[in-house]
């Protein structure tokens, strides 16, 4: 396989800081996309692959998974995108497109396993992992590239792709819109585009926040109300209230005082937590109210392109902080301190100073 | 408010055992129907209320929540049954009729609380609380009274009131049909009338059982598979299977190894179990295929209606004992032990004798 010495940010251990390393792309095959990356966002998943907080990591790694750029080069076979065309990558690039799932357009749940932007098995150059979006370029099957709508600030468009189909595709399954009542978990970069996108759709939305000082920035994004949890007052105001409940916390937290806050038939699923529930959770509320708790993980393609173009035709972006490549160290620390409105975002014109 | 001496079987104290004492059962008001009870079901919420067991019993207590009779007296206001009729009552007897459940006909889910058939308070004699089914006669609002298919056994029938309509709802909420694959937890009471009604609903059945003496009797109820949920290759087997699963088991259990046979976007709900989820829930088999762990509570009257009249289409009934009223007390015995095929019905003739 022909491929080529791409400039790149990524880290050789779980201790070692990020800096920049060269990494090999692949030439474009006949189904693949070259990209310039223009904008790539920072996610907390980025963070612990880096660190190896889930374990798994292979070195060097290379993370970033909302990318936007500018399409260099395509492949002869193919035919949605020309080259000029403003494009997007989000968490796959690759899945085995003949399963179920698949077949279903829900790439991200492949029975094969999919492959991931970052730290996957690179089906091209079995040598490497695959490298995510802190580059200046990449290379993606056509399948896994998105279309950008050309009204929104490319550098915002971003995180949609991953915080964004993250919070849209559940809001989407579980009907979120006119005359439905949401609530959002956590006003962090999920949060925050959860507000915007149930707003979008149609349905009040509610956000459940620890702090008072939330209030005013989540009522900018959009949200109808905000609850504070740890005021036990107003979470029983809010007892059987809400339809659905997009639970962003990437920690382990008690889910027992949102269940009794789901009106009946309602469901809480949750997107940021992979782990055990704990304290337990107690199924009486759920019983006697025919409550689900579920969880989902971002979306697939067709709906990712669903949301960017629904993003378009309403105007919602991120709300991001853009920084230099070279600053991505600082901006994990201010990340892991929650010091961010509401998501970094990488100008990759940076990695060429 | 006109009263009627009424012979009851039931219970003062959760030690005694039931036996014969007199009941108040108020006069037929204008919405109400008198029935003279044929057949009562013996559910395992029986035993537990007269046992204490959950708290909250008030004695005395006389239990049975699936009853089948024939009308003898119709209040002036009631329009849909006339004596003779052969009538059930179910878990329900009252509710608040204007809240957002109610106008959806979802009963159970009273947003002002249901009144059950059973150990709740009685709006129309305040002294004492409402008594089931275990009698020779009961009065209950017409909204409450469900008409009967005169082609089915009418014994066989009682236990539809609860054992079948808790697992008949959640097929259906969950769209359990031709297409889908269902498996059900636990072969019992609920057990045995989810399989029959998942068959009876075109769905592909499967029965999980601790025990391979239960393959030929599943089998003759109607499932396809016979999963032994203690031998790890057959749970491996079947990882991603299952689009629906009705959880029957009453007790505390590890719900996580069911979760890994739920297919993509599949629904674990437990129709059985009140209390905490132990071991912990893990989420990531969850989030990993958008599934959902939820809970029900039997079923609406207009449901419980929709489900006799399939059960009438169907020829579906119980597989029940039939048992005299004076052998309660061993029958809630043999039921501690899993001893019937697969309910207790009790022949109210008997209490006469």
């Amino acid at each position: 396989m022909e491929t080529k010495s791409t400039r790149a940010y990524g880290t050789q251990s779980p201790a070692a800081d990020l800096q920049e390393i060269e990494i090999l792309r692949r030439s474009p095959q006949e189904n693949d996309i070259a990209i310039d990356i223009m904008y790539c966002g920072v996610c907390h998943s980025d963070l612990h692959t880096a660190r190896n907080d889930w374990g798994g990591t292979i070195y060097p790694a290379v993370p970033g998974h909302e990318i936007v750029g500018r399409i260099t080069q395509v492949g002869s076979a193919v035919t949605k995108f020309k080259v000029g065309d403003l494009a997007a990558v989000g968490c796959l690039v690759d899945s085995c497109k003949h399963c179920s799932s698949c077949e279903q357009d829900l790439e991200q749940y492949c029975l094969e396993g999919s492959t991931g932007t970052y730290n996957s098995a690179d089906k091209f150059i079995p040598s490497q992992r695959t490298y995510g979006g802190y580059a200046e370029s990449v290379v993606v099957d056509q399948h896994f590239v998105l279309k950008v709508p050309e009204n929104l600030d490319a550098a915002a468009v971003a995180p949609l792709l991953c915080a964004g189909i993250t919070t849209y595709s559940p809001l989407k399954h579980w009907n979120a819109g006119p005359g439905k009542k949401v609530a959002v978990i956590g006003l962090g970069g999920l949060g925050h585009m959860a507000i915007k996108l149930a707003k979008g759709l149609g349905a009040t939305v509610s956000l459940f926040s620890r702090s008072a000082s939330k209030i005013q920035d989540a009522k900018e994004l959009g949200a109808d109300h905000v609850i504070i949890s740890t005021d036990e007052a107003q979470m029983e105001a809010v007892a059987g209230e809400f339809d659905l409940i997009i639970d962003t916390v990437p920690y382990v937290h008690d889910v027992n005082p949102y269940v009794q806050t789901l009106a009946i038939s309602g469901t809480l699923v949750l997107v940021g937590y992979l782990g055990g529930l704990e304290p337990i959770l107690n199924t009486v509320p759920m019983i006697m109210g025919r409550r689900s708790v579920a969880a989902s993980l971002i979306g697939g393609i067709a709906e990712t392109q669903e949301m960017l173009d629904f993003c378009g035709a309403h105007n919602i972006v991120s709300d991001i902080e853009l920084i230099r490549m070279q600053d991505i160290n600082t901006a994990y620390e201010r990340m892991l301190k929650s010091d961010v409105k509401y998501r970094f975002v990488i100008d990759m014109a940076s990695l060429k100073d």
